[in-house]
């Protein structure tokens, strides 16, 4: 293996076979052209893979000048690399022959298993479980192939190879993978690595990524996923590959979280968007939302560095796509740079006495390619500008090979980006096409190309301060384990009681205020009178989910008189109301001080594992879902920026001389309540419901909390 | 003029001569191929014009094969059209001589008017009172032409002609014209007509809008907008032509009046888009929000009949891009049809066993051309499908020619949308522009593609219901118009006692709590005994404008004594909190019950005219930014629809078992307040700032009311 990749194989189970094979069987090789093992076939070898390429086909002689074996025992030697195409019901043996016979490496194409229900499902298991135990590993079922452009090798039935370049693509679709390979070549953009995951029963995304993050032609991963097989795992995946290279996915399709029923707001308001949108912020990652986006944000990281600040210069022929672009400017999070300065002297020298000198910089209908020239080398001089966008109209004296000449020799290599929009199809893509090929990324529309501009920058923000470590508090877990533990063996799902609730927080350090639970009038006065009036009533139902609404809820009870005909009252209330409700008694609260009210709470993604949220509460949370999420484990930056975020954060930073609220306590129990959700995989749903805050120093305490455990 | 367009030539300014003139004459036509003067000729000859053609340069004799003449004078008649390029300080004799000799429509293409500067605007205003004054109208100056494909004429100096369609585009970008056209020659769009207004210094967006909504090769109405020289007027004109076909603009550039200073809360949130927005949703008007939804709607709805009804069916060969598509269905507003009964049957007699029958039907990879055709022939025939999208991923078995021949033989002429997302470039841009030529739209991205359909049925719901007349109620008009004089009178910016904007108020039938202005406490406590305890005391002060944050409120106040003290307090608060206020005095208010808090205004809008907001009251409209705007005169059904826009809607209809409020009240204020921002353009801003809404029945009350006039 020497001098191959230098990457460690003991930890990497996409071992070089995959991408860098010395050999390969295609098993199943075709002689038939409308065959996909024709397809295969031909395109190891008009690829121009170096390595032995055997074929394997029990019935043909030669093809495609290639002797056939007839089985995978005939073989002279182990291939790196096995490429599996023959019908589905033979797989299995295939695979158990390839293993048996050392190869360690295999890509099956073949469809016929998960996909087409349980028979195949069970096959497709058969399959993975025959592989891992002769110590091979698997990309598919169901896949495009594998594309490696610098080795070079297409082992895949794409019909065409993409130019080389240095985006690395993973995709769940093999149609999208088809589709993109032929945007690439018509738009210039370049590959590293291709690959289509398929079924993904073996080797998943995660393992891939990982693959591609230690991949040293590869500078950005583009993924397409409609979800993952692991969240936890993925999440770290993300997080290592992303400190190394941009990481930039589409996401298609909705998880099944978003459709489960909840039991709290929390999980209700926790649609599967929320992981990804989480996961973004933390590991962090760049998110397409189309699949454009996809293609022109990655091609623009791959061969542009990303812009030091957020100040662009506007260099354009016409002022409409200006506007159009400076609006997009503030869109993306950018500002249009000051020009001033030498810059402005030196632009002043050589712009048209009617050209605005003012950024976006205007050159006039009537600018060639010099004056395009001569304005790009100004603006990149200028230390006050991070980035370059330059707009070409084609119109009737517009030089449009010579503009892009121009740029192309004065941008190549710059330390700051430039990103052209040459607006128009007709009389631009001969030069497009040479600058994207040339690695000046192209977007056709102003505004489109100001957003992608404007998403790089988010890249460095991202990258601009190392990722803090999770924090953990000294808390009582093996209290809780014991607790949950009593309740998850009685089976399915629960919820806790409001005492254990409390014993919950008790045991993790999140203030709350006291509750007693009683079961009459009488245990009800006797609470109150240890915690001191004023106190709050609420009636104990399993069916009672909003309790206000049957009047089981009676606040600001000041004394024992009081008491006895409030409980009179609701209990009436409710059986009225709710008569099928069984009432399992009530509970008696310390009445708190009012402050600001926020929800709090975690919810359970299935592929992710717990999310935290924070977000206003009373009606507000559900009216305006002003909520933000994290995944677990979170750090003190989640922290506070998931603050942030809220729309209503100003209502805790203070508005209209109120003071502060005490954020930091927020901070701290959002963290707490992130250790718990983590060291408890049996706590589903938690609502914290309201916490109330009070002025900053005066800290904030849990009044309604309720935990659902298994689900 | 027998037998030329029908359109009455009494109301259109825009006459026929310029988009149907007999004859012509380029002013300035020049011998010099890098001149706009050549090419101006050069086009109206290639074009293939029939016209008679005159050329008018003093120097030259001939050019382009026709004889010039040596100026205006000399011509052996006055020509239909005249296309003026000489350079700017020759064009106001120009266009006089035009007048004099009786030409009565004029293209000035020539620039170095208004967009130069003070000297320019005159010179620019010159010749449009020369113009005028002799009974000519004009288009530009500073403008690209203007292009009749179906004449055909193309007296633009754009590179090229647009192929013949049916969308008419209006831009007052030149070089947005031209990337337009380059546009549509590369993607097989056509247009009808196309206008580059330039400057617009005597005819503007709306005259051509007018003059478009009346052509009847004209379909659909596209614009390309940074402004609009008379909001209400333009109002008026996408009403006008909305009425006849689907109107889409993109509008860049911000409008002044988001950067204006805003003396109130209303204005401070009326950004220079919620006119655009109002316009919109009341014209009715679709805005795109980006130049290639500009483009690929205008196509759609060129082409496509709209959809009856949401109801979409997604044809694929490949699963991941269905699942893309799939998504965007919902977010755009629609949903995929069942497919059921009839349907089912007959998809299950061709499909393959393993294709997807429910929607979307995933054809496989492996479908061809007839299986395509097969599925969109059985669709198209379902009544509970509204509209069809296929989408086609070039993989080994596909036959992309072959589908386009299919979908071109069964959709062309079908009653129902068909939109197609061809994915790649490479290997489907032929057919891509086949189909786009014969009429069916083409958006690569299936994302894309399905918001495209989704936009053409919110034209569906646009015009599903006529738009009933705006609501006039009997109210005291004149009582208004001598308060506002009286303040006018004495210049500038004023605002209104808090006393004079009760008698607006009650001038308009809009229900408010009493008050009363005092200047002592002694006049305090006779308005208090007057109106009745308890009342709320304010301070009164020009330079207080939060009086809340200075302790210049008072609530509740139940007696005398407490007036008394509270008076005190509040003097000494004032004083010692703001110094440098003058105190004018102190309101005296009824208390009034609690109710829900709304917040409704009124701003101008410089182009526009008077916006009507409304929104959720409290810091919440400053945090959530939660409101709506509609402009003057607005409808019953504005009124309601606009609270219905709001988040906080169903804090109004009710929550968690709360009665719903008095919408009806709310609506009839809104009316109201319309009606007095259109009668008085004097005045400027206005906040009812709460306006308590109580529950339905029961009314709704203004609270404070701030009026600005003037501005």
């Amino acid at each position: 293996m020497a001098g191959r990749s230098s990457r460690s194989n003991d930890r990497a189970v996409v071992s070089d076979n995959f991408f860098e094979p010395r050999s390969l069987a295609v098993i199943g090789a075709s002689s038939h052209p409308e065959k996909v093992g024709f397809a295969v076939l031909a395109n190891v070898i008009e690829s121009g893979y170096q390595g032995e390429v055997f074929a394997v086909n029990p019935k043909a002689g030669v093809i495609q000048e290639i002797r056939c074996h007839p089985d995978v025992g005939s073989l002279p030697h182990p291939p790196d690399l096995a490429i599996v195409i023959v019908p589905a019901n033979a797989v299995l043996e295939t695979v158990t022959r390839c293993a048996g016979i050392g190869v360690r490496a295999g890509v099956v194409i073949s469809a016929g298993f998960r996909e087409t229900g349980i028979e195949g499902r069970r096959l497709e298991n058969a399959v993975v479980k025959a592989a891992r135990d002769g110590g091979m590993r698997l990309l598919g079922p169901n896949c495009l192939g594998i594309i490696n452009t610098a080795l070079p090798l297409n082992a895949s039935f794409a019909r065409r190879m993409p130019p080389r370049g240095s985006i690395g693509v993973l995709s769940q679709s093999g149609a999208i993978c088809t589709s993109l390979i032929d945007w690439a070549r018509a738009e210039g953009v370049g590959f590293s690595k291709l690959v289509s995951l398929g079924n993904g029963a073996d080797l998943v995304e995660s393992d891939f990524l990982d693959a591609l993050a230690d991949d040293t032609k590869t500078n950005v991963i583009a993924m397409y996923l409609e979800g993952v097989s692991n969240g936890e795992r993925f999440f770290e995946s993300v997080r290592r590959a992303s400190r190394a290279k941009p990481v930039v996915f589409f996401k298609a399709g909705a998880t099944t979280s978003g459709a489960r029923a909840a039991s709290s707001h929390t999980g209700s308001l926790a649609g599967s968007e929320s992981s990804y949108e989480a996961l973004c912020r933390q590991a962090p990652a760049l998110r397409a939302y189309s699949v454009d986006e996809l293609i022109e944000l990655s091609l623009a990281l791959a061969t542009q560095p990303i812009p030091k600040g957020p100040s662009v210069a506007l260099i354009t022929n016409a002022g409409g796509p200006g506007i159009i672009a400076s609006d997009a400017c503030e869109r993306a999070g950018l500002s249009l740079a000051r020009i001033a300065g030498k810059t402005l002297d030196e632009l002043k020298r050589f712009l048209p006495p009617a050209a605005s000198l003012h950024n976006p910089i205007d050159l006039l209908g009537t600018a060639d390619a010099k004056l395009y020239g001569l304005a790009l080398e100004t603006l990149l001089a200028d230390p006050d500008v991070d980035a370059v966008m330059i707009i070409l109209t084609p119109q009737a004296m517009t030089e449009v090979a010579g503009t892009a000449d121009e740029i192309l020799r004065i941008a190549r290599g710059a330390e700051k980006p430039v990103v052209c929009s040459f607006m128009g199809a007709d009389s631009v893509e001969a030069e497009v096409d040479r600058l994207q090929e040339a690695g000046i990324p192209n977007v056709a529309y102003p505004d489109k190309a100001m957003q992608i501009l404007g998403r790089m920058y988010e890249r460095r923000l991202q990258v601009m301060r190392p990722r803090p470590r999770a924090k953990r508090f000294p808390v009582d877990s093996k209290a809780v384990s014991s607790l949950f533990h009593g309740y998850v063996e009685t089976g399915a799902t629960t919820q806790l009681s409001p005492e254990d609730c409390r014993e919950v927080l008790q045991a993790y350090g999140i203030p709350y205020s006291p509750l007693k639970v009683a079961s009459d009038l009488a245990g009800a006065k006797r609470h109150a009178a240890e915690m001191g009036y004023p106190v709050v009533l609420k009636v104990m139902s399993r069916q009672v989910v909003h309790k206000t609404d049957v009047g089981g809820v009676v606040l600001d009870i000041r004394n024992q008189r009081r008491l006895a005909s409030a409980y009179d009252d609701m209990i009436s209330n409710v059986r009225r109301k709710m008569p099928a409700a069984k009432i399992d008694g009530v509970t008696v609260q310390k009445m708190v001080p009012q402050g600001r009210e926020l929800i709090l709470g975690v919810a359970r993604d299935p592929q992710f594992g717990p999310l935290v949220m924070v977000g206003l509460g009373g009606i507000y949370v559900e009216t305006f879902k002003d909520v933000a999420f994290r995944l677990v484990p979170m750090t003190p930056r989640d922290a506070a920026s998931m603050l942030h975020e809220l729309k209503a954060y100003r209502l805790l930073s203070g508005v209209r001389g109120e003071p502060p609220a005490d954020i930091a306590a927020v901070e701290e129990v959002l963290l707490r309540v992130s250790q718990l959700a983590g060291e408890h995989p049996c706590l589903s749903e938690m609502d914290i419901n309201p916490l109330i805050v009070y002025n900053a120093g005066d800290g904030c305490t849990c009044v309604d909390v309720r935990i659902t455990l298994g689900g």
